[in-house]
């Protein structure tokens, strides 16, 4: 089968690679209609973060199911399935607490940049998409495998209600599908933070009532002059650098909550500057599993369509160019079909 | 009148020195009938904040109402009264919020040992305590103007829930109070981390369940055996230092809450770190001021008794020796009465 490898910074070539096949009775094999290249992709493709050898990329991925393990019993070969780019059993105590991500038999999903994916765990990491699917719902159901998922949680860490006032860190994918979360939980004003046009239009369109242009000390002091010199009830830190972590401390209201979901590279919190903020911190992975019922059922029901941060679609076999694009910042988000 | 004052590390003194007035149409002025060292005196009193110099010491207080400014109209001369250690106007977002210690015109209420003391933004600030007030409540009113309400926002910040297993860390006054707040907030098992038998007495007394002795790795492993491998849903962090903290999210579950008021000295925290334990961060100096009311009527009900850790007494005339009993653990929390 075709599959993404890369090879070392910014050598990303698709391959023929042994299709995947059932290794333990709680696999199942899926063939990918769609998958996509994430943001933390291009940490591995920018040679920020080491990588060792040649490696498979992705680990977004919506398929229909080839082939499952004998011990798989809630899942159907031919239904149609997203899961999250970890693997949960649904069902230890951090499952139950709603924190799959921690999950006590945890396993990375890689390599779904491929026509085939293996899918541990296969009864309580995939969810089946009720019903018959159109094709322009792919993308939407495509986008909770990771970003729309991640967005959502960032709301949630930060404890996002009804009526509040949130500031957007970040204007990737993960950011704007963070807008569309903030909306859908009942925020009145969602404040996005970017300077870059077409990125603002789809906030908008998604949710943001306000857009600041301002970064670092400059963009926390207009989020303060837009909340009457108190700050943001909730921010979501949805970048992982050490300047966007101080932008959204500085940016929160006593009392208020930051949700962080971008992987933190070089972030350290002072504890002393932190106590005296009076803010709340919450991060990591997201646990996608535990939204995806809901968040299928919304891209169902027309609601939210964050399938919207597919600016480029390609064949699996032109990923390079949808590495690139990204990584140059022509395009926000690449679809691959395989 | 007769004052505290801290010249140097461990020369702590009590001398005549002039008697506050108003000074601010919304100033009170009170007369003390009770006041006490503070764990935090501790950090002045062994050199390890510095003290530039002869200081004025203690922000704990219960007293009546001597005179009044212009502006005050609902603190009343004659009354017994409790405030907390930041005066606040219980009027802006921040107050409104609940977060009385970020009051946007909060101010430091210091020198309270002594035998009157000034409180800015008395209307605010104080609160009357209701009715005839029996002798022995005084110890447990006067907890409430910081130890309990500290405890309380511990367990407050760390969002603890009916049937939550918690842990504290501490076993200084906060620590034992914090006991007392998770019991009253419904928590089914409260963890007290101590090694010390008075303490343990005292934890268990104010509703502990088990006491971890181990500190540390051991201890935070301790508490995972205690709570099949996962940790603690909550963890009220009442020290300070990089060990108590470390030792925190160690102990806590994903998903979990640490509140922490503890005054960080020295403690960083690894974004990377915090990020992968799905923990959340909460402290901060606690809003005393917001509890004030809810604690008076749980002491005057007889439902809490936090006056308890005060395990010596002492004339205001000999608080050298009770500032000493602490800083060699031979006490837990030194009233003084003028």
């Amino acid at each position: 089968m075709r599959q993404t490898v890369l090879h070392a910074p910014r050598d990303l070539r698709v391959e023929d690679r042994p299709r995947p096949v059932v290794q333990q009775p709680t696999d199942a094999v899926i063939r990918t209609v769609a998958t996509c290249v994430c943001g933390s992709d291009l940490w591995d493709y920018r040679g920020i973060n080491d990588v060792a050898e040649p490696t498979p990329g992705g680990h977004e991925y919506i398929g229909v199911v080839e082939e499952v393990g004998g011990d798989v019993t809630g899942i159907k070969p031919g239904r149609l399935v997203i899961g999250s780019f970890f693997a949960s059993d649904n069902t230890c105590p951090n499952c139950a607490n709603g924190y799959h991500t921690s999950c006590l038999h945890r396993e990375f999903v890689g390599g779904a940049q491929a026509e085939y994916v293996r899918v541990p765990l296969a009864d309580g990491t995939l969810v089946h998409v009720p019903g018959d699917v159109a094709e322009e719902h792919i993308p939407s159901l495509l986008a909770c495998s990771d970003v729309m998922g991640t967005g959502w949680y960032a709301a949630r860490a930060a404890e996002v209600e009804p009526g509040d006032t949130v500031a957007v860190v970040g204007d990737g994918a993960v950011g704007l599908c963070a807008v569309i979360a903030a909306r859908e939980l009942g925020a009145e004003r969602i404040i996005a933070m970017s300077r870059h046009e077409p990125r603002q239009k789809l906030a908008r369109e998604f949710g943001a009532t306000d857009i600041v242009t301002e970064r670092g000390q400059e963009g926390a002091a207009r989020i303060k002059e837009l909340t009457d010199g108190i700050g943001a009830d909730a921010v979501l830190e949805c970048v992982g650098t050490p300047d966007a972590m101080r932008q959204a401390l500085n940016s929160t209201r006593p009392g208020g909550n930051i949700g962080f979901v971008g992987v933190p590279h070089g972030v350290t919190i002072d504890g002393a500057e932190l106590f005296f903020s009076h803010v709340a911190l919450r991060g990591g992975p997201a646990p996608v599993r535990a939204y995806l019922p809901h968040l299928i059922q919304l891209v169902l029901d027309g609601r939210i369509n964050p399938g919207k941060v597919f600016d480029l679609t390609l064949p699996l076999e032109q990923a390079a160019e949808g590495y690139k694009a990204m990584d140059e910042r022509r395009a926000i988000k690449t679809l691959l079909r395989p």
